[in-house]
């Protein structure tokens, strides 16, 4: 049985919360939040304990911290989990800035502990459906990648103000998903990058300022190519999409649908819309990607997203908004 | 919070098992099984006490107990509940007889407990959007509906012995869809129905005697028509369809796929075949029903699925099997 | 090089008529029509002449004629092109009657000429591709034929009393698709066949007496199952598929759409409509169902569509007319 | 009725020659190619006559020449043309040298004739029907653009040495897309140019030298954002889609099947592959750009794709190149 002590009672803390409890042989033992309400209501949910962060470190019987948080804390909880040699599943990202992220995949690897990072994605049905025949060779060697990453609208531009940009906020996961198809298995990484991106959907943004639509082109040091298009407004929902071509043919990844419901009428024939954004889509690999991190802390078999995936992402992000700013490519 | 009594720890008893131990406010006390090993088990999974069914119904702690044991034993236990005054969830069907069934029926009225029969279909995501499509009023006046319903593969020929005939095992979920498209909120009801069928699958299935193929038209009272086409083996996998067609559009059910990749290459545009069979496509239909049976219980609303829509599925189950075997029109 | 004479300048008439004009080897030499506006233009506009029948039939120059006036004038018409040795392409359907048809099938051999009765939907590129697929034994052994037919919109009434009724005038081709997929590749025939029907669609229509919503069984002699349903109208449009239920998988036959755009916006994902009616979505049907028939009178190679077909299909337009009639299942 | 020389009878002179001799109004009276079995071909089969180019110019009788032969005569034909006072339907690209095709458009103008450049694709169905709703607003405003655009199988490389490299050769078309979609009716125009590619398909083609893989990302003056993706080979055949984002919407143009069966077996779901390739895609577009040329020559309207159209598709790839030799952006 592992005990975990959860971090974040928010948006995102309330779905692992619930997926952990949910699992078989683990106990979700703590929840820790200084909004203390949103700690004391999910505790109660699943028979939790709300508890400080000190007192966290300092139990013994704890195995697994899992960090749930803003963004901001994420770092200095990892590390001082990894001095108190607890096991880390953390939300990406590792940190906006690419050498405290280093810094903690450094603390971990030298107190030995295992750390998973949040890239849900890869845990996706459809994204790991893809995944799997990529590597059973089904389309031969992957050499384009298109990325289609849109949101259903665009956050206030107050909130935009910490996010570290739309690269690092957003296009995190697309870089994420560029690695894990063009690279990671294919002894590949990233040689050159180029970012342009433009305000078109709410000028405030423009006063951050960020920029609400984005393309990125990214090539491989072995020549693969990747495009990435991104905006924060799709009118008509969460739009996930990527279609990755090979030397024997072509993989797509469609949207999910609440329903398979088609109406033919006089105006058209008509399917559902996505689902609506992130907790509706990428529910099940929110729920995979913990049952993952058990089975591979049992196993002793490595994650699927490690810290250093976290902190490679981060550089591409970094990458990205340097050549936005410059309007040059970047040599990576 | 509500006590429940499983009755049932095979297949179908650990999904509703395990979706009752999910539910708030909702707690899984008993489980009863003659084989022990598999009541043990499913109870230690989720905190329950394996228990007798003399026990249950003694038991005053219990509200409701939720029926998954085979089909021959679910009027005994409906009528044993509703002497005992405990509210009943039930697998379908009510019993292979007609008259059974009615009087299990009666029975459950005379003592005023709630009774609701699993025809899970009704809560499959597809299936409900298109009904509330209908309800919305959005093709109209609903006028043809085929339905294609087909099995993976064909079960042993033993195992369909005891089945009842494929009207009552397997065509009974279609009867139940014909009369919630088409005649529950319609003011209307069968009038005629034929029905037609073959051994194209597996010989040893006219030896039991039973088909594995079969043809169903009703006709309701209004003069709406409605096909169903059955088989037990779809190469494919489980092939769950159905389509209306009103007086301004169609609304068609399509299969669910495990994931949305689309493979391409030389010899084609290829996607997954849909989701195996019952357990997968419709786990979120079983989950679905049990959600809506306890907050019923809550409001005191009606169940979208009641022991008597279990009465008129079996009426016309029976009356397939009579029009199969005079090979002639059955007025109902 | 072969002389056509074409009767019919109407709607079908013009469309073989430019049909047969684009064909290289053969010259569209007359036109016969007796609304002699009409005969003039069609004439005029591919280089024919206006011509009599008895002209047509006396002129040796002439190798065959193409039938596309009113249904009415066909058996007659078969005879007399029989009687002067032309060989015949005729419009379905034979005759109304079936005694009528049959002795023109009986004429036809007599005399030695060659005759393809027009079931252009067997030329259909989505249903040749699916029979061609059978033919190859990609999904086994067809066993189940579900067949959906719905016209956009009811003609009017009026229209409707010469038209020898719904199942000759509309079911008629549905009844040939029957016969082309379960039957002629695979030693099969009819066995019995019930239809049932009602007026959904247009009051009107009660009083012609007709029904404008149908749906028909057939079980072959092999035990085969069959169902069509078939409506005048569907509010999206012209609605012409058919699957086939295989021993190792299904072949379904979508409808065609005038483009390949999607919508996504607020409301949904929005295809467009099939094709309008029979003259767009049969269009290239009904061009290539004339490069078979001149290519078999060169080769002499069979029709695809003989006036057997013609026949046949008739006898199950008169069984299902007879069900409708009595209630009753029809043995053929 | 109008006259036409054509010039060239290979592959896409055949193809344009008969959608000429189809057309009401028009003839085809000279064909003219240096292989003189080609050309006595052609002409015979459309009752023309083979011809010189000097005849053809000096005819008075000639209103229009059409230009199908190779690319390296395009701007020396239409400075002829234009000299001779006939209109002019020219094959694209104008000529691969921007100053080249920028003299003839002068040319054109000068001369007073009407010239249109063809680029077929503004004539797919799909694709203009999707161009049809950007003008009705029904997505809003376009601000991102993505093009695929593979082709099925790379060229000998021999054949690459004249093609001018891929962006001249295989690009123009999507540049000329991009500028129909974003700018033409947008007011607006290309800013920034950036391009990347790759040899991952033959490396013979790195001796040419040329690249078979590309992408580039064109920003307008107005911040919209384009990405093309292409590839000399896909495996599943030929490719051809764009999606437009737009501020209530996206619009997708999917490719187009030989037909609409699906098989569904033991393996998956299975559709066609697209059409073949561009004389397949294509075999509509090219007769309706035909269509098109001579309605517009008849009522005096404004071609759909101008000489200066041309000029600005050939700009587009020369940046193109130079983007990718530099490895910079470039500034249009």
């Amino acid at each position: 049985m592992k005990n975990v002590a959860l971090f974040g009672a928010g948006r995102i803390g309330r779905i692992h919360g619930s997926n952990i409890a949910g699992l078989a042989g683990v106990t979700l033992k703590y929840v820790c939040d200084p909004v203390a309400d949103s700690a004391a209501q999910l505790a109660a949910q699943f028979g939790a304990t709300v508890c400080t962060p000190e007192a966290v470190f300092a139990d013994p019987s704890i195995d697994v911290v899992a960090i749930g948080s803003p963004t901001d804390t994420h770092s200095d909880l990892i590390n001082r989990a990894a001095a108190a040699r607890k096991h880390i599943f953390c939300e990406k990202p590792v940190d906006l800035s690419v050498p405290r992220a280093a810094a903690c995949a450094q603390a971990v690897k030298a107190a030995g502990v295992a750390c998973m990072i949040g890239f849900q994605r890869r845990f996706d049905p459809t994204f790991s459906a893809a995944k799997e025949r990529l590597l059973r060779g089904e389309i031969g060697v992957p050499e384009m990648l298109v990325i289609t990453s849109r949101d259903p609208g665009a956050p206030p531009a107050h909130y935009l103000k910490g996010s570290g940009g739309i690269f690092r906020d957003m296009l995190i996961h697309d870089f994420d998903i560029f690695r894990w198809i063009l690279c990671v298995d294919e002894g590949d990484e990233a040689d050159t990058l180029y970012a342009n991106g433009s305000v078109l959907v709410d000028p405030e943004i423009a006063k951050v300022p960020d920029i609400d639509s984005s393309v990125v082109t990214i090539r491989t040091k072995k020549g693969r190519l990747c495009q990435i298009n991104t905006s924060r407004r799709a009118a008509y929902g969460y739009d996930q999409r990527f279609e990755v071509l090979g030397s024997n043919g072509m993989l797509q990844c469609g949207n999910h649908r609440p329903s398979e419901v088609v109406q033919s009428d006089a105006s058209g024939v008509h399917a559902e819309k996505p689902e609506h954004f992130f907790l509706q889509r990428y529910r099940e690999a929110y729920r995979l990607e913990l049952v993952h991190f058990f089975e591979c802390l049992q196993s002793g078999a490595a994650f699927r997203t490690t810290i250093d995936d976290g902190v490679a992402a981060q550089k591409l992000a970094d990458a990205a908004a340097q050549s936005l700013e410059s309007g040059a490519v970047v040599r990576l």
